[in-house]
Formats: C-alpha cells, sequence, structure tokens
C-alpha cells in the first residue's frame, strides 16, 4: 500500500465495551504513524487521540478504513465511500458477517499485512440504480447487497414490469422484486428463496418477494445486464408513498407510476481486504449452520 | 331457505359492461318477490328497481347477499357482514375466484336451488384477531383469510415472539408473519411458501414472510389454537408506525412494542352457497394452472 | 397401567458403549417383577438377564416396548407391533428424535411414572397403503411417518394420477409424491418442501418431489381422505422396477402400471409416553436449529 | 456455412404423423445439393431419400444436424456428437422445447439463413464429468444440461461430501446433488427449487435435491469451478447400485464408496443455430406459464 498516513474508524455507535478496544486499535495505528479520525456518531466511542471529523471528510481522506460493527456498518461505510476506491476492513464485534470477517484480535495480523504490502483484495461489485422521472434523472444510489421495490403494506398490489436489456421480462405481482449482487445473494434474497451466488460471479440475481404467479422463480443473469422496472397501472391508479425503492434495506425513495428505474453494475466498487486463506464456504457453513464438517 | 325477502347486491364498483347483468338479475330475482337493495359504492351501476341502503342496513337486512366481483369483493362482503351468518353466493365477474365460483350465467341454477331450498352450504371459518395494549383490548377484527403482522420497507427488521397456547414457539426474523385459514392458505400465504390446505381442514396456517432463519417454515395447527403476537426490542426500539397488523389485506392498524396480539378462530363464520358438483381440485387445478387432466 | 409383566428392549444393533447402560435398565424393570425381552439383532448388546426372543415374539408379548436408538429404531419397532397398540417410550441414544425424546437419564423418571399409572400418551396417526393389482389386494403395509411413491433414479418421468375421495386432484410429473402424516411432516416431507403439521392435527399431508409443474404445491388434507394413486402411461410405458412404493423408508414394493396404491389412515396408531411437560415447539427449535429462545 | 454437404437427421423415433413433413424437408435439403442421413432408430419414419446410417456416422459425418422432437431428443442429439462441434437446429414436433425452438413451419427460414451464411450460433456451455476410482479414471462423460448424483429409492442416505476448488463446501445429506450448465437450470434443477440462470452465464448450478439440511441452498459458482464429490461412509457403509451418477437423465453409472467424481466445464459445446430475433425471456414466459405480457 502505498501510503496509510490517514485511516478511518467506522463504528457501529451502540457498541458497548469497546472503548478499550478502540483505544488499543488506536495507539497500534498512531505507534505506525497513521494519523486516526473517526465520526461523530462514534466520538462517545473513541479515545482523545481520534480526531472526530465530519462523516464526508473521513470519507474524502482515508487512505484505509476500518469498520467496526456488522454488515450494517460495512454497508453504511459503502455509502459514505460512494464511488472513492479505498480499501476496507471489517472487524466484527460480536457475531460474524459475511462482510466483516475479522474478529477484533485476528484484525492486528490483517493490519500489519496491510502495512507490509503483502495482502490481497476482495473486491465486490455494487449496482447503481436511477430513477428517472418523465426521462429525467431524480434520483442515483449505489448499493452493495441490493436494490429493492417493494409496496407498502396496506397499498393494492403493484405490478413490477420488468426488461432486461430492453427485452421485456415479465409483470411480476409481488410484494417486491430484489435485484441483488452476489454480495447480497446471501442477504435478503436468501430470505426471499434466491440462491446463494459465489461473490467471485459477475452476475445480478433478482428474486421476486412473494409472487402471486408461482412460477416467477430467482433469475441470475449476467452483470453487463440493464435491469428496468416501471409500475404498471394495469390494476388500477396507486398512491405516491405506495411503492418504495430501498438502497441496502438503509436509504430509499418512493416511485411513482411515472417513474422508470434502471439498475446496472456500478462503475465503481467495495474494496475488501482479504482475510489470509479466506475460505467462502466456511463462511457460509458457519452462518447457515451446515452443521458437520 | 326459510324467506328470501331482501336479497343484497354487494358490486366491484369499478366493474365495466356489467348495467344490462345486474339489470337482468334484478328483474329475476324481483320477479321472485324479493326485494333487492346494493350499496352507494355501486349506485352508478345498479338499476332504479335496486334500492341502495347504507352499507351496514344491506349487511343488517339482507337474507342472502349476492356478491359480483372477484374474491375481494367477497371479503370486503363478509367483513360487512362481520358475525351476522347470511348465505353468500359469489359470482366471478372477469376471472374465476376461489370464493366466487359462479360464473354471471351459472348464478341463476343456484339461485333456483337457493328458492327450492335444495342448496348446500360451504361453511368456512374466520379468524378473529384482538390487539391488547398494557392489557386493554384496543381492537377486535375478523379475516376470512389472513391476518398479518409486517413491517414497512424502511423499518429495522423487528422480531416477532409467537406463542401458541401458551407455549413459546419462535422469535420470527423475517419481513412478518401470516396467521391464515385453510381458505387464506391460497391467497398470500402461497405466495409466501405455504402449503394448500384443504378448506374442510379445522386448521391455522402460520406462514413466516422472507425469515432470516431458513428453517422457519409454514406451520398448521389445528383451529382451537390461541396464537399469541408480540414484538420484541431485542434489536433495539422501533417506532409506531414500523409494524402494521392487516386484516384480509384491507384494513389493518399499527402495532406498538407493548401490544400483545392475539389471533384465533372466531365465533363466526362465512356460509357461501356450494356450487352443485362442487370440485375443490378443479378449482385448485385452473388457479394454478396445473395443466392436463 | 394395568400389567407390565413383560417389557420389551428394541435396540439398535449398531450402538456403541450401550451394554452397561442396557444392564442397568434391565437390572431396574427385573427389580420391579418385570420379565425384559429382548431381540436376536440385538442379542450381542444385552445383558444375560434380558431373554431374546423372536422379533414377532417380542411384539406379541410385551405389555410396553422401550426403543432404543433414534427415529428409525422407532419407526422400526411400530412396523413390529404392527396393529398391537402397546405404549412405546423412546430413548435417544447419541442425538435427539422426534420420537425418541427422552435421554438414557430421563428415561428413568418416566418408567416410574408409568408404573404409577401416572402418565400421559402422545397417540400418533398412522397411514396404511394398500396395493392392489387388477383389483385384488396385493399388498398392506402400514407407516408411521409415510408412504412415497418414487421412480428409480434412470427411469423416464412416470406421471403418478392422484385422486382423493373419489376426486381427481393432479397428474404429477415428479420424481415422486409423499404422503405423509402430520409425525412424517418433519421428517421426508420436510426435505421436500412440505409443511410442518402439528402431530395434534388430523391432517394427511401430500408432498410432490421435485414437480416439474412449479404450482404443485403441497397439499393439506383431512385425514379422512382416501388417497388413490395410479401410474399413467401417458408418456410411453414404463418398465417394472422403474416405480417403487416405500413405506417410512424402510420397506417397499414395485408399483406396476396396472396397479392402484389406495392410502388412508390407519385403523390403528403408534402409542408414545409423553414426556413430562411435552414441549413440541421446544423440540422444532431444538431440531431445525431455530435459535434464540 | 462453409459446406453443408451432408445434413444429418436426428428424429425421435416415437413420433407420429410425421413422415409426409420429413419427405418435404429431405426434398427441399436434396434440392438445395445435400446429402441427406439419418439413424436406424428412425428409418421407419424417414423417406427414401435419406441415407439411413449408423448414429456414429451420422455423428461423424454432418455438417449440420437438424433434430426433430424434444429437448430430450436434443440432449440425445449432443451425447452423439460428443466434442465434434457441428451447429444444431432443433425443431420442436408436438410443444415448445428450450432447446428446440423452432416449429415444423419456421425451420424453414432457418435454414436459408444457414445457406446464406447469415445466422447467429448460441453456444452452450457443457459440463464433463470423470469418475475415479482409487485414483484411475474410470469413466469421463458429458452433459448438456446437468450431471445428478442421487441415492436408489430404498437406500440408506449416502451423504455427498463436496469440494470446489479443492475447498470443502458441504456433505449434503440429501436425496442427492444436480450439478447444472445455465441451459439446464430450467430443467431438473428448477424442479428441485434452483434458480434460472440466463444461458449467457458462465456459471454452474450446484442444486441439492431434498436436503435433510434446510439451509442447503442452490449456490451458483463460476464455470472455472472444478467440483469434487465423494460419497461419505459416516452413516454406514452402502451397496454397489445404492448411488448413482446420471448424465442428462439419459445415462449414467453407479458410484461405489471409494470413488472420486469431478465434475467441470466442458472443453467442447453444444453449438445452436440461434432464431431470428431470440428472445429468452420470451421462452421462459410461454414455458412457465407466466401468462400476461
Amino acid at each position: 500500500m502505498a501510503s496509510l498516513e490517514t485511516v478511518g474508524l467506522v463504528v457501529k455507535p451502540h457498541l458497548k465495551d469497546i472503548t478499550a478496544y478502540l483505544a488499543n486499535l488506536a495507539a497500534w495505528l498512531g505507534a505506525r504513524g497513521c494519523r486516526v479520525i473517526g465520526e461523530p456518531s462514534a466520538a462517545h466511542l473513541l479515545p482523545p487521540t481520534v480526531t472526530v471529523v465530519p462523516s464526508e471528510m473521513l470519507a474524502a481522506q482515508s487512505n484505509l478504513v476500518i469498520v467496526i460493527g456488522g454488515d450494517g456498518t460495512m454497508i453504511y461505510a459503502a455509502r459514505l465511500l460512494g464511488s472513492r476506491d479505498v480499501p476496507v476492513l471489517g472487524v466484527n464485534y460480536g457475531y460474524l458477517g459475511y462482510l466483516t470477517e475479522y474478529t477484533p484480535e485476528t484484525v492486528y495480523t490483517a493490519l500489519e499485512r496491510v502495512f507490509a504490502g503483502t495482502f490481497r483484495t476482495d473486491v465486490r461489485m455494487k449496482l447503481e440504480a436511477t430513477v428517472e422521472r418523465l426521462g429525467v434523472p431524480r434520483l442515483t444510489a449505489q448499493a452493495v447487497n441490493d436494490c429493492v421495490i417493494t409496496k407498502s403494506m396496506l397499498a393494492r398490489l403493484v405490478p413490477i414490469e420488468c426488461r432486461i436489456g430492453g427485452q421485456f421480462v415479465s409483470i411480476f405481482h409481488a410484494d417486491g422484486l430484489i435485484i441483488a449482487t452476489p454480495t447480497g445473494s446471501t442477504a435478503y434474497s436468501l430470505s426471499a428463496g434466491g440462491p446463494i451466488v459465489h461473490p467471485a460471479m459477475q452476475a445480478i440475481v433478482l428474486t421476486p418477494i412473494c409472487p402471486h404467479t408461482l412460477t416467477n422463480r430467482p433469475l441470475v443473469v449476467p452483470d453487463t445486464s440493464e435491469i428496468e422496472l416501471r409500475l404498471t397501472t394495469e390494476r388500477g391508479p396507486f398512491n405516491v408513498e405506495d411503492v418504495f425503492l430501498t438502497f441496502d434495506g438503509q436509504t430509499g425513495c418512493a416511485v411513482e407510476p411515472e417513474d422508470r428505474v434502471v439498475i446496472r453494475k456500478s462503475a465503481s466498487v467495495l474494496t475488501l481486504i482479504e482475510p489470509e486463506g479466506k475460505d467462502y464456504f466456511q463462511l457460509l457453513r458457519d452462518k447457515l449452520k451446515w452443521g458437520n464438517g
């Protein structure tokens, strides 16, 4: 790694019994000449040696980001970094995550490899969704796991017309539709019946949520696919606030009848520091309790 | 049938090309001495011979209700009737429904059997849900198909603690939980992965929606079971409006952290006029496109 | 219990480190005046105080059967008992079973309740299948979990015509069809996508195995249903040995094109000694690793 | 196309009312200077102008193969061709297939494009499976759809140990395991709960059949993956003939405890003549009855 001048700490604000650990970690980094910065939301957990800066500044200045929390915190950090390609190292504090594979202890060995420049990266694709209203882009957002279009609880069913690469696929009569990356295939998509897609795949998964048409099954398409979603009014009109598009389950916006949602592979990526001897299947076995072996 | 003095028509308001049919039906009933009444919402479709009365009056005065529309209209009529056990005859106008099995043509033969008193009924169980806040019943509602507890789109996951007959079942980490009657087993529950339960069964189906725990499978329990649901705050607090309880997907209310939802078999039923030679499996084959045979 | 003169031990023959336990158990029973008998297949594990008798004699003479092994051993014991309604007590030696709920230690407390006559029973329905060839019953067998009709590995698909109560249901184009009791709903049927059916239900579950028609979903019907299966030759002829009917996965017979398989609730039952404070949902949580709570 | 000197006809032998069509097709091809050859198994359907040759000779000499039947016939033709990369044109006679997309009428337009050299090909990956016994390759076979390892009907469950790229994945306790190509994802794998994988994907799908471990979900991995399967004897020994490996459901061999099955992408492909305006999603909608368009 050319430079580790500035290391950003992104810490889940609700973590308990973490201050001593963070103090040690910051001291360890400081002893190696790093400036360590953190966010206001976790300021109450950080030692005095960590400079608290606005979140945007952390995203703009860090040469390495250490995420401490769970997958949700990693997703948040990825959104903060936006299109800036900074290596990220995820430490799970509590229980194992798909993206936060280091324990508080193993992170030091990993950091030493980072300082030595002998680490490997695990580059994950992201999705980019654009919502167009009457042809005008209104919002663009990125997702590490998934973009999900869903109806609200009391709304009538709103059929979702889906096209891929300009070709009509289907009108999904469903609670919603999940468009997931391979990384996201083990998140919400899995709960909705989607397959596990190896993170090395160049793929996008479309998983309908509770489809009325029982033959509407999860669909895996190349990551070069442009996916276009529109709401149809074939079953009558619907109200603003009836349908929502969410990004990684963390942010979102309402979708209206005139809107066109276009989802494609993002030009930017999420770069993880890969654990030495990384074993994706071990992670699956642990997370999914496959048991023996 | 002791008396068919008053026949109520419950008509889906958005139906097209229905006025001639309704005029014929009303004339046919009038010629047999019936007073025919209808609702304000469908007044624009009804002939002058049909008296438009408030919906509650229709529910209170009808000795027979003819539902014209689809399953949604039937569900609406059942809610209107509440605990009043009036035979209902469902006519599908458009496409076949699970509960609206007559076509506009076959309804006359059925009515003749009703007038002759030679019909059979198909009695369907309903569910009753009570929401208690701090021990005080706050709301009670009935459902023909299902009671569904779900989280809103951007809400954090709210674990649902479920007890049956006082015994702890599980804490469901899911988008929601469907509590369905056998009638409702072919509605939303089926989309969520639930089994088809024959309407003659005395059963209640619990189907989790997109469960995080992949081994949380649909569960069929006796209709004598009292099902109790509570929201846990183990993953942190949640907001009012984050979780909703809906009845047959048509009405609902917010559920709050202190609330206790109790769902059991209703004391009242929905009584359908059974088609002659009723064939439940033919209905399944038609609705589910099982094809050949 | 009127009399516990003779207690039969049915022991899984491959168990290890079990001889001391069996000697203790036999001594405990002997001290209470019981004659203890066992089968030849487990003779090498039994102490000298246990009389080894032919399996049929054990089934005919025991007033109580203690099963030591897993659910497979319990199923075997039930088959051995046939239509004789003898209470059975299942001890799991190794890992927890749905039907072998006692541990080697807790069995003594249960036995004391049996001797005191203060026990409750958990009566499980069984299925009875009859294979008729050209109208002549050729074979009748019982099942605690399920009757399964399947094709052999290299056989062409053999469509299975299913009728319930004389009504045509569907022609299943599938690898096979599972007809399960509520007890069997957590066995093979669950693996094939069937629901969990509470053992107190009066129900039969039909679960297709890998159906080609994706809308062929598991079906729950009343336990009064007579289920009739025939193989169709619509896709061409098939060979003897191509299709098999198995009972609890342990025994079976070939099914031929002229055959008619009729499955209904058995007149006999399996009577388990119910553990005190029996908690079915706790069992589900343990077996299915539902985790928390 | 450089040369269409010899055209092979592979015809499903059981087709009815096909002789006139075949005579027309052969005459059309003969008029364009082609030598038309056929197989002995369909000799009774072929006109005298078609030369009947041994199947191997047809495979070796054809410059184009026209398959007339369904997907099963196409799979058979692909096996016949082995590693020889000859363009194939599939005509469905009866009902639409995933691989036999032409109707008897549309095939002529396609052939004209082939003669004009203005056609596009749709190249499908195949799998190659090698069974090694004690380190010695014993059998190698190819599959267009899938390689499936399954247990026989009455066999005890035989756990399948799976490794990918040398990494341990899981021990599958299941009826079997399907290793499918994208082409095969809409065949058996779909029935077993697998996802639909677009044929343009470079992917291999692993779908367990009725897994006991409910969290063993379908898995999509890169087509560069080497998949290794072994049978474990952790649950006791098993017999020869208990476990079988099948290729496209048409051929197969027994697998024994010492065996190692290695499955990887085949070096050879199946080259289809792509229909003009090919629309994969239209095919899905038609085959899966997704309905509205």
